[in-house]
């Protein structure tokens, strides 16, 4: 696949970054000395991690260098390596290990996130946010439209790009013993959008990429075509002309 | 229905605070002078707007006299007023009017909400945060119990008490258009319980009110042990012996 865009990506730098936000919020920490940033993407996890915390040393991990360039530029405060969240282990054992809206994308995260909570410090944080929207219309259209068209043998593999997330008990059950105290819980966000077009907008820099990278440019369009007036048909416009994408994301707050 | 019990509420304190903090931290505002804290309980979310707004004049209003004693002895900074929020009008033009779960048990509360939002100084903001979660089993459950006993003429009324909220684009629609910018959200927390007991001990001061206050001392333990015993054969125990209370909450906040 082509390596992500993060100025498309900031194009809704404001909603993405809420659930960073709301992760960072209830992070029990009130002094941190080392801090990673797992899936760092454009820095702006990053940059929230630093204003909390400026006495630590914070270091950004992703795996796109195009991320990994605009990250490096807008948060200087912090440092920046590449690196495959599926293999990664800190060199030390961090604080606080952060992560917002990257481990859905690594296959059998829940084992990594096992291992990765056993190299934390006496109280250290692990601190994840996934979205958890695979079950939304935006996504089940996403597959219909790709089921159904003369692109289907290119994209059979695209929806396997990311697992469905198991529910808020398996994640329990399985991380608990390696916490004194954890905290799960989802939120969902109503994102209000310009009609169809703001979905694919906000969509086409993350979820869509793994639908659009096998296509050629005609092909691309013709897709997209299909995907909008399935979403236009399935999202009704609300009275201010906006549409309403409901996304849902997990939360996971462990403390050792 | 006998008042509210102060002191059993807050014996989850820092769970039932959450929201509130959650609420809270989403309210766009950096000044403000006038403030009222609806269906303020015991005080806790009126001590948090208190500390956040220093500045500003805060008063709870609450329709449990028990409850306003409590207040005004754990937060002496702001002041309190008996109030019905079913009619209750601001005197003034507040800058924030804030309300944790109090609005589930105001009937027609998106009408109530409607007439709350007019008033509202320009800039002003509405935040409201309600439970959820009558589809839940915890709730399902405790109807079910009262269907199916000797109580259940008693208790035909209990499940009116309140109604299942509108999903959250029915919120969107009819108050979009007293507000510049309406952001609406669930979040869906995950409490570690003592088993079926921690479950009822967490209702008992809220959700099961209606359902034992009509009931005569022994009829409340037969219904309760009736209860009890349908929680514990939906909610399995974890592998720490705690059980997880699923609890979905919808937030609004609107900024005029």
């Amino acid at each position: 696949m082509t390596d992500w865009n993060p100025a498309h990506y900031l194009n809704f730098a404001d909603e993405r970054t809420r659930p960073a936000r709301d992760l960072l919020a209830q992070v029990p920490l009130t002094l941190a000395r080392r801090i990673y940033d797992l899936g760092c993407g454009p820095g702006n996890s990053t940059a929230l991690l630093v204003s909390r915390f400026p006495q630590a040393r914070v270091t950004g991990i992703d795996n796109s260098p195009a991320m990994l360039e605009a990250a490096r530029a807008a948060c200087p405060a912090a440092d920046f390596a590449f690196g495959d969240l599926s293999i990664w282990l800190p060199p030390d054992q961090p604080d606080l290990l952060f992560s917002n809206a990257a481990f859905q994308w690594v296959p059998g995260h829940l084992q990594v996130l096992e291992r990765l909570a056993a190299g934390l410090q006496h109280n250290g944080v692990l601190a994840v946010q996934m979205p958890d929207n695979l079950g939304e219309s935006s996504h089940r259209l996403m597959r219909e439209a790709a089921a159904r068209g003369p692109w289907a043998a290119k994209l059979r593999e695209a929806a396997a790009a990311r697992d469905v997330l198991p529910a808020a008990d398996r994640y329990y059950a399985q991380l608990k013993p390696h916490f004194r105290r954890l905290d799960i819980w989802h939120t969902i966000y109503n994102h209000p959008l310009d009609g169809a077009d703001g979905v694919i907008s906000w969509l086409g820099s993350t979820g869509l990429r793994p639908f659009l990278a096998p296509l050629e440019e005609a092909e691309r369009a013709d897709f997209l075509a299909r995907y909008r007036s399935l979403l236009a048909a399935a999202y009704p416009l609300q009275t201010d002309g906006k549409l309403l994408l409901r996304f849902p994301r997990l939360f996971i707050v462990g403390t050792r």
